[in-house]
């Protein structure tokens, strides 16, 4: 017969919002961020007999992450490892763990050229993201961005795919584009410039999703990802999520109208959902890099 | 004995999405909005017997919306007042009714120095509002943003507040002002380059909120919606929205650390909600402009 | 030449989330609330000169909610006058304000018959809510409930509308009719039973709505309404806000399949929006019980 | 030198919102549910070359949902696996995917004690999932539940945590827990009453939390694991992710009062979060299960 056990556990603080200003200078510098601390380990005691002697508690993961960045955040793959090796540093029991940082960005009010000094603006909903996972002497980085929304009004085509008894889609030379980037990324490497990094692969999918001819959302994601990855050998393999957010032509023949592509209904439920993974052939093994990764595989 | 009756009643269809390109030339443009269309006037016999001779359907009033497109959006406010000028001479027994549209914006993807011509990403969550009322002879235009979050890291104190039993804040001459924006004024006329004086509306606040050391929100508020005023003859009123976003300075002194106006916790709730006109002694009536405005009065 | 001055405003703080539990006996009672308390009053020198002395801090107005909870809740009705004639009372400008409360319901878990006597469980999404407004020596309670979720599968009609050049929409003698409630009525009296009153009117709303035979949502509405005030002397006028929540008969001819009724989209936006008020010719002038009630008048 | 290649990837349409009412007598019966179809398989040219040959439109994936749905839904379960079935046999190169379903439930508007026979009211925000993985020859249902969101009043300690530099929680024999129930589990077979099943791992949830004296929330986790496995062997492994809703005392005593564990503030962020998976020592492997499950490892 068989016996019931603890599987994979992890747990934490989720969602520890917070704002570090770097006021060294009358020239401040924000960093917006939310961050969730969890651990891995020998936990099992605390799920079979609600002993706690192991559970560092989760308030106490909270207040670590707020006393850290007293000393300064970074770039945020740099503030969660430094979590991360001090949580698997100092309890012996603790031997991995996985560090999310979401990040918001700010701009300067612009009262003059160079923007005011401690006077900020919200830049948009876009996210910067990074997950790092340790397992024992492992370390992995996966890094993303989520909600960035772009649209392309011509220069796209969907046509040539199979018809079965259900379809009822019309082929089509010249549609709206339209889909919220989420991108998660694995560097090869725990070492490096993360924040240039991170602004030149989001100017690479921009300029890709752009300047791509897309004969189908999945071409355009394919050459985003390999632009990437052509440009940054760091880079391991890059996973996208892209919803088709659709927006349909409407049909204005019934009120004596042409409708030449430019009165379109965005619409909100169902929508197109493309994912896929762009990689390296001869790429490292993942390891668990990808194990908390909400997603696909 | 009291008598049971039919009072002030409204009905149509809301939040209809549309996205209109502009495409005479290579270089498109992009409107993207959100219109609800609500109708006013005789409508007793569909409420007390089901009686529908008089219910202009909500779906004939959004493929009104989509098919008016066709022709040219323009500023919202214009847009808005087609649509009204429309149902309310259509139908003798529509006498008037409120349009609210609500406008997202997008940015050139900057592939080269003037951006792509029919790429675009979008510009952050915040929007720009109206909501144009008739009623009759009568029309009034309501123009606003909302979700223009802001945020100074220094230049703002609170202290001099009385105290009570329930009293416990500490007085503080420094701390972070952080807000979501949301601002209506009253237009005095229906005609004028709306788009120019959103623009210049949207600029004065962010100015405001940046330059004025402030003494508490409810000082930044007025002094937003007096500059407002001052340089916009055009606006007989401005009424704000504004949450207190608190970002709570950590204490850290149990760590061993200080804390000085570096490390904050971003909080949700609860918050604090500033709400206030600022208005010309002079101003014209309101007549309904702000009946069917949500908010405070 | 005009003078900008300071219009009408209030402030406060906004969603105090409180969980009081009652634990006298052995069976908890919990009540579950999020509490928003605005003052009004001379506030004017917190405007133009940042002068505080007159700003009981929103901070304040918070710990006086909690504490005041330590006496217990009772009606939210009751709880959010205990409030306002606290604040009134006590700061000699402040001469009113809104205190506006919204309920959420938890049921016991059904370990037994009665239920557990300190397990709940969270009863859906539907909330009660009440603002009572304070002017002088006036008091105003409009009470009500939103996200009341309601569909009916038969028994809807909607036929007899007008056309025009953009109607497309065919009339039907079968459709599905869904909406969410949102309604706000007007007491005429501060003191009754509250949580009797608020069950009853829940009651028929939900009667009246599943028995009436509709030839349209304004029928519905205005039958559910007067239903409430035959019932209810106590309450002068009732407000609904109700979106039709738009379920389209899919076509399923292409596929070679007929659609009797049975298989359905439920679309997201737009949707219908109905709103109106059902009053009693002589029920007393509302002065500002609406005045900052979101919605329409 | 590295070749860029594409890796893991799927696609279909997602959130198809259907209703579907049965009417074969006078009591009808409601399915409310939204399906997200992907596929999986020789999907390469669409991605390196635009080559749409092998990609079922999305849209023909949406209207195959709601043509089968035609023919009745039954348990969720059995539906997913039905359109499964479809998609890998009519298209050669389609070798899997992944369907997912969420329900949402109705109850009978109670005008009688049977309740209505075509009027329904939205029984809270709780969702029943399942999701079914196909790849080649292999079948796996992964089914759950969301957003059940359950609270003790009392029957709660959290005490014997290890303190380090960082802790400043205080030990406690008497607090509220609170947490929203995510949950997913793996059948062991595709054949089975899932509907009952359901329900009663539903209630066995629901019973163990209301009746365990908690030491911490790991361990009523792993009892209501525990106890499902138990009951249902045809339940190989369960995971759950449960937030730790914080509801902290409010210190009253400024005010002169004290709290006896009556008042306390429902927090939002941050919050704990507690994930485990419970399983059988010699259920068979996994296989692709929870490759597309969203969440941790």
């Amino acid at each position: 017969m068989s016996k019931i056990v603890l599987g994979a556990n992890q747990y934490g603080k989720a969602e520890c919002r917070l704002v570090r200003i770097d006021r060294d200078t009358p020239r401040h510098r924000i960093t917006d961020i939310s961050v969730t601390s969890q651990l891995r380990g020998d936990l099992s005691a605390a799920h079979t007999d609600g002993d706690n002697s192991h559970v560092v508690a989760t308030d106490t993961q909270k207040n670590t992450v707020y006393a850290f960045a007293r000393h300064g955040i970074g770039a945020i793959e740099e503030f969660a490892q430094r979590l991360g090796r001090h949580f698997t540093a100092d309890f012996d029991w603790i031997t991995g763990g996985r560090w999310e940082i979401e990040q918001y960005s700010w701009d300067r009010i612009p009262t003059g050229p160079e923007g005011h000094d401690h006077s900020f603006v919200r830049a948009g909903d876009e996210k910067r993201t990074t997950i790092v996972t340790i397992e024992g002497p492992d370390t992995w980085v996966v890094s993303g961005l989520s909600d960035l929304v772009v649209l392309k009004s011509t220069g796209s085509e969907f046509w040539g795919f199979p018809t079965d008894d259900y379809t009822t889609l019309k082929e089509t030379t010249d549609r709206i584009l339209a889909t919220s980037v989420s991108a998660r990324w694995r560097y090869l490497t725990t070492e490096l410039d993360f924040d240039k990094t991170f602004t030149d692969v989001r100017t690479i999918m921009l300029d890709t999703f752009a300047t791509v001819h897309s004969l189908g959302l999945q071409q355009s994601l394919f050459q985003m990802g390999t632009n990437v990855l052509e440009a940054h050998p760091e880079i391991g393999e890059i996973k996208f999520s892209m919803p088709n957010k659709h927006h349909f032509l409407v049909d204005l023949e019934p009120f004596g109208l042409d409708n030449p592509g430019e009165v379109f209904y965005a619409a909100d439920r169902p929508y197109g959902l493309i994912e896929a993974t762009v990689e390296r052939d001869d790429a490292p093994d993942a390891g668990r890099a990808w194990d908390t990764v909400a997603g696909f595989c």
